[in-house]
Formats: structure tokens, C-alpha cells, sequence
């Protein structure tokens, strides 16, 4: 970790643009701002931008995987998410790298990941690549002072997420140990651009490093639980949360997918409890605000093809959490009607409150054979969209105000405040996985499988959301 | 108006009305008819008309116990069914009979069930009475020839349904065996026209048994599972029926009760799965169009005077059925709106069918504070008062063809057809109380319990409701 | 018309019923009652039955016309209109009114609608003939002391209804014009039971004209605005009466029917403001609570042939009330769902109210088209059943109490203590036709048209009720 | 890349900019691009940016008026609509055109429209401002070549539009006419940059007259209907084009806004029919697909300050259309459940289409009281949201396109092709306002106004309207 830094601190920009390079531009990129005719950094594929890749008073943010939802983190980022900025993507497919760089005006892309983390015009990193890279890009994140935000699940087995969450904590406690800019050898040219550019990086990178160094919340990382953000299940939240609800008793949520996914993928997804099932475990501590403590799963394999990988295609999965609530998740890989089926019932002492399927539109259709409407949202790139612009714009404004508690500005009007909330983090993402193994353990077994069961290490938080939901009871 | 009686044995009626009974009761019953003097009989409290009770051409049912259900029975029969007359109702309150009578113009009453049951005028008993007589009266019903309508459940432990089971069963099989009218001596009387009357009497009630013995149908027993005639289910299943759902796949049933009963009901109901979810089994059987196979329950007692009980007022239960579909049925025994919460779901892999709950009227009503709709109907009364009906009329429209078969006229214009179906048997009310047990014992030890576990001898009905799941599949 | 009346007043009715009569007797009317053999009354055609026609305690109610409205009418007071009796029906067509004799055991028949009123027998009667016989018939019940219920219209031309609006105000401002029993000659008999009868019949008739003298209420006349009824309808008044709706500003009434009537009817219906909106503009008044002071209309004719009589069926009419509020009438003649489309939205300063359609169930389909429901209710008789039901047991109890309010006993259990109002009287289905009279003319003339310059004599009415608006509106 | 200009005239722009403009603004415009030290351009009060403004590839949008409408459109351009680039934004409140670009990162802001227009960087204009500057500065922009999108109404008087509209035919006519960049003298500078920039743009926008002149679409003009782009109404008309509806025969819309504007905006806005149901005039066009041959209209002022001005706050107007349909529009100018009250009803010979209001989630809550939902959303700013954009990306892409007839790419995944027609027009902006005049005069007058009454022109338009309808009607 050799790095000797020459920076001046100027933060000038020695632009000297030729003035036919206007009329002579190629379209690099779509943006004006490729023009410059930067240099390469590290080994980044493209051209970088300074001007873009240092402005001083946004979030520079980095995605790698330009996959689906890549491309949605990519494209509010780009533009709806205000203090931040897109400086990067990659994906080991250079092609889909580029590609999104272009669409988004994006001036940095990779092909490797790890060059991304490693970009000093990177402050914060989205990762959204295959699930056995989370973890590990996560903790490359973290030694170089990167916030980041992971897609679920962290990994498929907890030795991994445990070791990825240790290395976080590890960080936060001791942030000395944050790594400067690595190679130096690609960071000197030749060119006089180039070279005060870099250096330029350099020294961004080290006060970066040296705020980071001074704030109690050190690097922020934040789980992909999207849904959490999406506008009907926080205003469900936010009304129970003012009493509504009365004391939780049952929560029935039902999530079911279109169509299934690729077999190649269900081949190492973890199965429909781990790869479908976590947003609804994570839904279910969001909503009923207490733990688990048992679960009883059962399912079926419509689909042959996916009996065979051992996994189901739909399955009822029934828990009862630490207040007492009992809790049954509905999920399906595919439904009849083709559409994205999203709903919720949260059944307390003193209310009920129904989130219901989201409609494209308000259309009603009357003929001889009945009453019409359209179906759902398709899938949850559709029914989620606003979902994740405010998970991004949540996750930003957390780094922003330095601290892991941020308001979603929510498209709900009649949530007139919005709900504060803390991010998902990497207790919560852990958590749902934990969930997920004892589903998958009952089914295997046919019988119910406590928490504990699966991760011992949880008793206390167990105990605790009982005591809570005991003194509650007393009050 | 001297009655001596003389009767012995234990067919015997011991007659012993005074004779004053008739002068004595001013308003006669509100019935025209009561103003044609025909003389009480047997020891029937009323005053009997002859012309009424032997009405030819209508089946003259008798109604036990003149409770909330048995009213609306009454009700219904009374003025609501063709081909049905009400002739005789009884309650061990006296009084209550007696009300119930002169509401509806109802010319015999009595204070012993049995007596009921032993009128010659009395074609077919409605049993409403409290639980641990439904199968002693069920038995009595079916020696004398009488069918039979049964409350659920039929009884709380196996061996008493059984027993009574085995009754109707034996009687069938040997039709024979059906009591004629008892000791004709009490049937005598010096007045001209009460003997004409007793003549008359026994010569319908023999030809009665004489039709009965000539009729493959035997003796009618029907299990009162109402919702089945609820015109909402009814169409569900038609639709079902019709190939809408394709496979069934899953079934969502929530059926929570405004309020919980009074604790002294509940020390003797045999639990929240026998006194309520047990429509809800039936209902699954009946959506599904399969048997279970496994149960498990979870359940919590919010009411700390239900839970010393070690009875629950707030359950999930899950089921696997024989066809694969998976099952949660949802029971309160109270809401927070204190409404009646009547829904289904059932998914299937080709098209989806919900059940929405009834509200009293469509109007909404839009202020500053939001939309608002009133709240559904309060309880199973008003929920399912045209059910009811249905189902008083399709028992009643089964004896007069001398079937087990028929098809309720459903209010709903929507099921153009209606839905013929056999009607609720024995086997249907027995089975109801298995998958209780089933759940019951689940909930005690925490575990899914197979429903061969309580009752091996539904093995080869499980094993043949798999076997025709899977040759559907092949098809 | 002279009468002599010779009754002792001795209500005691000589039956000798042969006791062989019970087992010999064919199926006379499916009643018992029409076994006793008492001689044909008058001229009816049918055989009656004393006893049942003199039921003291109820009233005893007659239909003219057994079409389809006559029989709802006639299933209600048969068996859900507690303290009336159906005791006659008529139909100038013999048969229709024997086959809804026998449907309802219904003791008296007549082909005469004039024979009916004028039986003894007979203390109310309800007037479901054509539109040309109502006003004939309501007056001649009234010279004969009976109540009556007419379907509207009243009339089509304003003097015939001021006709017979007038005789019904005399009659009830000089109660002793009301005319004893007619011709003598037919009432007397050879036969001693028939004698003994006809004198009980005379006295019966004399104290009921006694009563009505003595009675402030005098004679009822209900005119059938059955929505006034309909439960929804009715909880959107309550709901206004409550205040919720602040000063009523609009009203939309949407009413089509699912196809048109026959061209036969149409050719002498009075054109579609007349047949169909009459009972809108009825709503409107019900609902606005106010009288309307200008009418504006305009229409087309899709269906030639109804073109050609002059008539529309497809209108909007626009009204404007003397508070000031806003009115839109949509009446079509068809509906593309060929369903009945009935819905309402009265939208004020304070809050709206919504009545949407019913529809037969509340199930939801859901499959790859999309979400479906059942269309609404087919027509009226189906949608407005407890409607009908309600008017009826409003007009009895208004007749048992002996005054012209009433409350509903609503099956709308959220309309907790039921709407108490004056039943619509003769002066509500007068002002009704004057309206569709203005629509009429305004259709014609296309212009707007001020009810006064149809009838220039509810110009104080108008004005009062401007006059109440107004200071409604300085409270 | 030499360039001699030669302008002069009337159109010359006045440009004396301080060169130590730039130094003075602190915070340049948060934008990158600000960095680059380019020189103000003309008179602009903002730092000109040369590389964003001379993007070729893109649509350079000048926006006139920073009011509430003008910053949707200056969101909506600067992030979300592909191909088009804010350059410029002018208020006459100096400060609004500054905070509004700011925001938004618009390089170039004035203070004068006029400015805006003439500046050689803005190739399409927004018109925002008050309506009495829309014809003045639509024809300003046509004289320049440029394409202009303003909001309704053009004018409040048909001279003034018929001006307007007479300027953009007779530019697109001939369109040679159009001028070239004003004054040359402002364009020259000392500094090398500056120089060569202005020159460049003094290039560029002489290209695009040259591309102008030679395309058959000429001058894009587009009228601000924004509903026509709302995806539940473009849904009804897709499916109504898909001939679900048949015939239409009545259409009713019900547009409500929350609360009323200031006093002082109404005194100048020509009342509710002007202002307000002007959108309703062209959407009762858009899903009648057919033309207006009368109306009559009613209103009431429940506001006396908005009676004061002759105006009303709750209105009816009842439309006949050449196709024969019949259609009532109600307008409120407020709600009592202040939000946004926006539905129609499309009913015919086949079908009804209902567009109901959007709520801001779909969640329902369930008390003791009753089922409640959050009202509809607020106004229209929210409840148009999606159609202010689909708008602006359907103008910038027939500009891209060179057509007037562009598709949506709308967010309804239920209209799987999107709806292309043509954007609303000038005529349809003319018409508009016609119809609002009619009704203006037919609510003073108290009578149906034909349209031909207020403007004889429209005559063939109708008649052709007319022969449309009933050629269709003889298929």
C-alpha cells in the first residue's frame, strides 16, 4: 500500500479546450463533458472526466453490475437522486458497462469491479453484481473508505455475510485503517494534464478519507430492502406506527412473481425462501417492528424443472415473531395473471390496514361479460420504481448528513411527513437470511424450526424484542 | 275435551295437558287457523291444527331449540321455502318455543325435543339445539323416519359421531326398521273429530314410512355448512367449476368473528378450531374439491380469560391437501372493527378467485379526512341470512325429490345456472371435526399433525383424493 | 246505492268444516283454507275465505294488476309485510290473477279491478295497473274508504291527476261521504253460512269506515317512489340529514336501464322523462331536498323506431333546484352491459356522497385479461327487492298507525336507527310528472324551461322553498 | 469557420452584457459547466455555457415564465426527457429565472422573454407566462424560427388567437420569412473564446433555419393539453380507438379543483368556463373524437367574492356533440375534501369506460368506524405529474422527428403500444376557447349557445363533423 501523494491541494482545472474540438466532437459517451479529453485513470476503460468526477459538492457514486437493476440504480442516479452524482459503472461484461455509461452520460466505466472500488473519484458504491461477489466486494469497499450499498442477499451462507459485516464493524471502529489510493504506478503521466489530474484524485481522496476518519458514522452501508421505501408500505408503516394498528396480531403478505426466473439461476439462488422469500421476511420485521422466533414453511413444485433443483415453486410460510404476531408469507414464482401480486394485511387490536396491488391505471371497463380493469404492475422494476429512487435518494442523503437515519421524500402526499427510519443495514440484511435458512430447514424437515435453531447468536435480540413487546403489553 | 292416557313403553308420549290450555291462551297463535278448534295432540303445549300439520302437499318440518339460529331457521321456513311448512318447534325453555310459535304462526309447540320428534306431523326436524344433544336427537330423528338437519358440529369427540353416523347408516340400509307411531292407545279419544284427526294421523304417518321404505334415497341427512349456500362461495366454486382456476394452488380463508362469545360457551365448545374454524375446513374442502392431509396450527390468546382456558382467540392454521394446494385459514374471534371479516382467495395456475367481504350498502362518502365506505356486515346473521335460506331450501327441495342432490336459486343472477351439489353430509360433518382435532392437537404440541394421526380410517379417502389429483395432472 | 245493514256485530264465523273435507280435498289454491267451501262474495270470481278476510288484527290488502310489479308486491304482503294480509288480487286477464291467487294462496280473486275495491274484505289496495286505470281506480278506493298505494305515474296529464289528488282531499276533508258497502242485491243468500258471512262482512265494513271517520290521518295514498327505499339510497340521506354533506351543491343521478321496453308500451308511456326519469326526478327532490326550478334537457335516439314515436333513449336532463344546487339526470333506455345502472353522487360544501351500483356478489376474477367482476344487478325488480319490500311495510305500519310517516327497518345494518319520513305522497308523484314535463317541453323546444310555466301553481311552493334555502344559508 | 452576419432591423437584439457580469455571480449556477469560463452571451443575465448550449444532438429548450407549471416543465426538460436540453429559462422576477436555474442547472437565465426567444442557443420555447404574453411571444418565436409549446389558453380573445395562429401558418408557409439571429454588433468580443463561440452559434442557428426551410412540418406549435397525455385518459381513448365503446353516446367529466385561486387571478382569468373547464372542452373532444355543435351551462357562486365578479365556483355544462353524443362537464373551482377531483365516463353503444381519480397509495384501513382510504391526490401538479412529462417528450420528439404526430412512451404497461396521434394544435387550442365563450354566453344569457353563434367559422368544421358521424353510423 506504497503511495506517495504530491497533490498541491489546487484545485484548479487546467482546462485549455481546443476551440475546433466543438465542432470536430464525436459523440463520446453522449456527454458534452468526454470532450475534454481526459486521460484514463487506473485502469478504467473509459474517459474519465475530472470536472465531473471531482465535483466537490455531490456523492460520487460508483454501480458495479449493469444488469437489471443496475440500470435502475443507474438511471436515478444519473438523474433524480439531488447530491448525487454518477461518475462510474462496470460489469464484467464491458459491452453492458459501456453501454449504461453512454445511456447515462457517465464518464467512468470498467470492466472490473474491483478498479471501480478503487477509483479515488469514487465516494460510494452500489453493488449490484452476482451474490457471491457482494460480500467480498463489500469489505474491498470498506478497506478503501467506500460507503456501500448491497443488493440482497450479502451471501448465501452467514460465515461470509458474518466476516463481510466484521470487516465493516472492524472499519468503523478503527477508520485509521482505511486504505488510501492504491497503485501508485498507474496514477503518474507523463501528460501535464493527466499527471495534475491525478494528483488532484490523490488529494481529494485523502480528505475524503481524513472526513471519514472524523465522523462517528464512518461508512455507511445500506441494504437493498427496497420495498421498505416503497410509498404504500410506509404510509402502512406510518400509520401504524401512530397508533392505528393497535398491538400487531397477524400479518399476511402475499408476493408472487410473474413468471419464474431462468432455471441457470434457481440452480444457485439459495431457493425461492433466500432468492423470493427475504423482501418478505424483511417486510414482516418492518411492518410487525419485532423479530421472529419460529417458522413453519411448507411448498410445492408446480414446475418440474424446479422440483428437480429440490426447490418450490410456491409455498406458505407461516412465523410467529417475539410480540406474539403471527405472521404468513404468500410466495409464488409465477402467477396465472401475469403480473407482479403485492399485498399486505397487517390485522392488529385496533385496526386492520390493507396494502393492496398497484393498478397501471384507474380504468374501470364495463361490458356484457362483466366489470373490467387491468391487471397489476408487471414486476417489481414497475411496481417498485419509485421504491427505488427513494431507497437511493435515502441511502445519499444519509451520506450526506454523515449519519444512518434519513427521510425518504415520498411521492405519497397524504404521508405528510414521510417516515424517518434508519436505512437497512447489515443486521437486517443478515437477519432475513437467517429467516430464510430456518424456512428452507422446515421444509426440508416438515416441521417448525426456531430461529435459534439456525443461528444461536441471536437468542438476546430474540429475548430482548420479547421483553419489549411484554413491557408494551404492560403499559 | 277429556284425554285419558294410558300409554306405556318407550315409544309411549305421556300426554298430560290440561284442558283448559286451549281456553286459556287468548291470542291464538296470531294463525287464522287456530280458529278452528281442532284438538291439542299428543302433549303438545299448542293447540294443534290438524289441517295444517297434515297439509299434503309440503313437507311439515319441526325445529329444536328456538335459539338465534333456530329463529332464523323458523324465519325462513315459515314464509321463505317452498314446500316446506312449519308445523312444530320445541326448546327446553318452554317459553322460548312459545314465542317463536305465535311469531310465526306456528301451531304445535313443545318443551321436550323428543316430542317433537315423535309427532306423526312432523316429517323432517331442524336440530338447533346446544351440541351434546345433536346426536342423540339425530338418532331419535332417523328411528322414527323423520330426516334430519344437523347445526355443526355434530359432536366433539369421533366415537359419538360415529355412533350417530352408524344410526342413520343402519337405518338406511334396513328401512324397515323404522318406528311406527307410538302406542296407539293415547291416540284414542271420545271426541268425534280428535279421533278422526288421530286416524288420520297415523294413516299419513305410515304412508310416510312406506315411501320411505320404497325410496333409494332413505332418510335426508344434512350438516348445516351454510356458506357453502353463501351466493359469493357458490359462485366462487361455479367458477372453479367451470376451469377458471386451472390447478388450484393455494387458498387464503379469513374468517374472523366481530366479538368472542361469552367465556361459558367457550368452556365447553371445544375450541376456537371445533366452534369456529370448523366452517373453514369445511369451506377449504369445499373451494379445494380435496381432503386434507396435514395440519399445523399456531395460535395466541390475546383474552388472558380466554387463554386460561388454554383456548386461543387469534389463530393461522396451515394445511396440505391431497391435491397439493396449500391452505392458511385465518380465525379470530374478534376484530378491531367489530365487523364480521368473511374472505377468500384461491390461486390457482390459471386464474386467481377472490372473495370480498359484504358491506351493507356501496355508498362511499369523500371529506377532508379521506374516503370512507361503513364497515362490513356485523356478523354471521346478517352475512349469511339468503344462506340460510339457501340451504333450508335446498334440504327441503332434496326431500321432495327424494334425492341427496340440489341446486340452491341462488340470489345471485350473476350464476346463471346456480350450482347443483350434493348437500352436506355426515361424512361432511365429521370430517370438519377431524381436521379440528387435527389443528387442535397441532397447536398442543407445536408440531404439523397428519390427519390419519387422529383418525387412520380416513387413510383410503386421503389416499383416493391423491389418486385423483394425479391422474388431473396427467390429463 | 243503497245498503241496509243488518249485522248484530257478532264476529263469531259458524264453521261446520265435514271432517271427511280433510281428506278429500284437491288442491284448491295450495291453501287450505280455500277447503272450507265458503260461497264466492260479490262478484268475485275467486272462492273466499271468511276467516282469513276478516283476520281482525292485520290489514287486508288487495293488488290490482298481476304483471310483474303486481307480483313483487304481492310475494311481499303474502309473506314479509308483518300486520297485512294479501286477501285479493285482480287482473283484467282471468288467469294472471288466479295463477298469482294460487302462487300466494291468496283466498279472493277478481277480473274486475272495481269488484275488488269494492269488497268489504278489502281495507287497502294496491294499484299496479296501466297508467290510465290509476287515477279511475284511486278515486274510486277513496269513495269507497280504502287506503291505496298507486304506481306511478299518477297520470300523464295534470288535470286527471288534480282530479284525482282533489277527490282523495275531500274525501279526507269530509270522511262521512265515504260510501257503505255497494248494491245490496248481491249480498244477500239463500245459503245461511253465506248469509251469516255477508252481514259479518257488512259489520266489518261499517266499523272500518267508523275508524277512518274518527281518524285525523284519513285515508293513505302512497304513490311508489320505491328507491326512497332502497337502502342505499336511503343511508345517503341519512348521511346528508346528518349534515355530512354541508349545503348540497350537485347532484348526479345516473339511472339506465339494461333494454329497452317494448315498442308497444312506449307508444303510450308518456316518452322517457315521463316513464323512466320520474323516478329520478323523485330521487333528485329526495336527495337535494329541495324543489327544482328549471328544467333543461337533450336527447337522442339511437334506436330508430324510437325516434319515430318522438321519443329519445339516451338523455341527460340538467335541473336547477330553489337552493340553488346543480342537477344531471342521465336516463338511457339501454345500457351496452344490459344491466341495470342505477348510481348517485350528491356532492356538497361539507363532504360527497357516493351511491354506487350493486352488484350480486363481491367476488373478483383475476387472469391473464385482467381483474373482473360480475356487471351489476340485471333490472329493477332485482336491485330494488328490499325497495319494494321497505315501501310496503312503510304504507302498512303508516295504515296500522294511522299516520303518514313511517321508518324503514332498513336491512342496511350501518343505518342504525332507519330513516323516519313522510311516505311520498299524492303531491310528490304530481310534482314528479309536472317535472318530466318540463323536460319534455324543454326537449322540444330546446331551450331551457322553468317549472312554473308547466304549472304555474307551484310557483309558492318554489318560492318557499327558495325562501328556506335562503335562510338556511344566513344561518 | 468564418461567419459574417448581417442582420438588422426591428429583431436586433440590443446586447450591452457587462463582461464583469460573470464574476459577480458567486455561486455559478451549481452546474459543472459554469466552470468553463465562457462568456455571457447577447444580454443574458446568466453565465452562458457554449458546450451544453450548442449540443447538437439534442433540442435546446428555452423556458419563458418560472411559475408552478414552468418548473414542472423545467424539471421534466432538464432530467427527464431524452433528446432535449434546458439552455435557458427567463421570469420577469428576475430572481424566479435565477432560482429556477439554479435548480436545475440551466447555463443561461433572463430576465427578458423576448431575449430568451432571440437567443440563437434556444431552439424551442416553453411558453409559461401569463396568458396575456402567449400570442405575442407565440408569434415572437415563430418570426425566429423557433418551436414553441404554450400553455392554454392562447388568448382570452379569438382575434388575438386567430392572429397568433395566422403568424405561425404564414411562417410555415413561407419559410423563407423566417429571421435570422438579430444584431450583429452584440456579437463580436475581444476575447478569442467568446468570439469564436459566438460565431459558432451564429453557424449553428443559421443550420437550423436552413433545416427548417426545408422541412414540410416547419414550425412545431403545440397547445398545452396536458390530460390528453395523462395514461388513464389515454388508456380510455386507446381502448375506446379499439372500438370497445361502439358508438359514444355520453360522456360525463367531473374536474374539481381543491381550492380556488386568488381573487386577483380571477378578476383577469375570463371566469371558471376560461380557465378551468377549458381542459375539459378538449379532453370532452379527445374521447368523443367529434365536435361540438352546442352548449348550455349553469353555475352558482357559493363564494360571494367570486359572484361579486360575475364569475361562478360550481358549474354544469351539457354539450352537444356532431357525432350526436351528449355530454355534462362539472366544474368546481373547490372540493370540500380539498384534493383533486378528476373522472370521466365514457358510455356507448358497445361499452363504458370509467376513469376513476388517483389516490395517492392503495392502502385501506379498517376501523370501528368504517373502511377508509386517503383522498385522491391534491392537484394537479401531482396528479398530472406523468402527463407533463409524456407531454414535453412527445413535443421534443416531433421535434426530433420533424412531425407533428408523436407517441408517448407512456407509464401504463397496460397500453402496451402507447397511443400516437397528433399533438394538440393551435386549432385545438382555438377551439377550445370557443367552446368556453359558448358557455360563457349561454350561462348570461340562460339558453343554448351554438358554437357556430360564437364563431361562424367553425361552421364546415362541424358540418364535416357531422357527415362523419353518420357515414360511420350508415357502416
Amino acid at each position: 500500500m506504497q503511495h506517495s501523494e504530491t497533490s498541491t491541494g489546487d484545485s484548479s482545472l487546467p482546462l485549455e479546450v481546443p476551440s475546433d474540438s466543438l465542432a470536430t466532437q464525436s459523440k463520446v459517451l453522449v456527454t458534452v463533458l468526454s470532450a475534454q479529453g481526459l486521460p484514463p485513470f487506473a485502469k478504467a476503460a473509459s474517459a474519465p472526466n475530472a470536472v465531473t468526477a471531482f465535483h466537490v459538492s455531490k456523492i460520487r457514486v460508483g454501480i458495479i453490475g449493469c444488469g437489471r437493476i443496475g440500470q435502475v440504480h443507474a438511471q436515478n442516479i444519473a438523474i433524480r437522486v439531488p447530491h448525487a452524482i454518477l461518475v462510474a459503472v462496470s460489469d464484467f461484461i464491458e459491452e453492458a458497462a459501456m453501454r449504461v455509461a453512454e445511456r447515462f452520460d457517465v464518464p467512468l466505466w470498467y470492466k472490473s469491479a474491483e478498479d471501480l472500488v478503487h477509483d479515488p473519484r469514487v465516494d460510494a458504491v452500489v453493488i449490484c453484481s452476482p451474490t457471491d461477489t457482494h460480500a467480498p466486494l463489500m469489505k474491498e469497499c470498506v478497506r478503501y473508505g467506500k460507503h456501500a450499498f448491497c443488493e440482497k442477499p450479502i451471501a448465501l451462507d452467514l460465515a461470509t455475510i458474518d466476516d463481510a459485516l466484521a470487516t465493516v464493524a472492524q472499519a468503523n471502529a478503527d477508520l485509521r485503517s482505511l486504505r488510501a489510493l492504491p497503485r501508485a504506478t498507474a496514477m503518474t503521466s507523463n501528460n501535464r494534464e493527466e499527471q495534475a489530474f491525478y494528483e488532484f484524485a490523490q488529494t481529494e481522496h485523502n480528505r475524503r478519507l481524513q472526513r471519514l476518519r472524523q465522523s462517528p458514522a464512518g461508512i455507511q452501508l445500506m441494504v437493498a430492502f427496497q420495498r421498505r421505501y416503497d410509498h404504500n408500505f410506509q404510509r402502512a408503516r406510518q400509520t401504524h406506527d401512530a397508533g392505528f394498528v393497535g398491538r400487531p396480531l397477524k400479518l399476511h403478505l402475499v408476493s408472487r412473481d410473474p413468471a419464474p426466473p431462468p432455471i441457470a439461476y434457481l440452480q444457485s439462488s439459495g431457493g425461492i425462501w433466500v432468492d423470493q422469500a427475504i423482501h418478505d421476511f424483511d417486510m414482516a420485521r418492518f411492518l410487525l417492528k419485532s423479530e421472529a422466533v419460529s417458522v413453519f414453511a411448507s411448498g410445492l413444485a408446480l414446475d418440474p424443472a424446479i422440483g428437480e433443483l429440490g426447490d418450490c415453486d410456491h409455498v406458505l410460510t407461516q412465523l410467529r415473531f417475539a410480540n406474539g404476531a403471527l405472521c404468513v408469507i404468500d410466495n409464488s414464482r409465477a402467477t396465472p395473471h401475469q403480473a407482479y401480486d403485492q399485498r399486505a394485511e397487517l390485522f392488529g387490536s385496533a385496526g386492520s390496514i390493507f396494502v393492496h396491488n398497484v393498478h397501471p391505471n384507474t380504468n374501470e371497463y364495463m361490458d356484457t361479460q362483466g366489470v373490467h380493469r387491468d391487471k397489476p404492475l408487471s414486476f417489481f422494476i414497475e411496481r417498485y420504481a419509485d421504491a427505488y429512487l427513494q431507497e437511493m435518494q435515502v441511502w445519499v442523503q444519509s451520506l450526506v448528513e454523515g449519519g444512518a437515519s434519513a427521510k425518504a421524500t415520498s411521492p405519497d402526499s397524504s404521508a405528510a411527513d414521510g417516515l424517518t427510519m434508519p436505512i437497512p443495514s447489515g443486521f437486517d440484511g443478515r437477519i432475513a437470511v437467517v429467516m430464510a435458512m430456518a424456512a428452507r430447514k422446515s421444509f426440508a424437515e416438515k416441521r417448525p424450526v426456531d430461529i435459534v435453531e439456525v443461528d444461536p447468536s441471536l437468542a438476546p435480540v430474540i429475548r430482548q424484542a420479547e421483553q419489549e413487546a411484554a413491557s408494551l403489553g404492560k403499559q
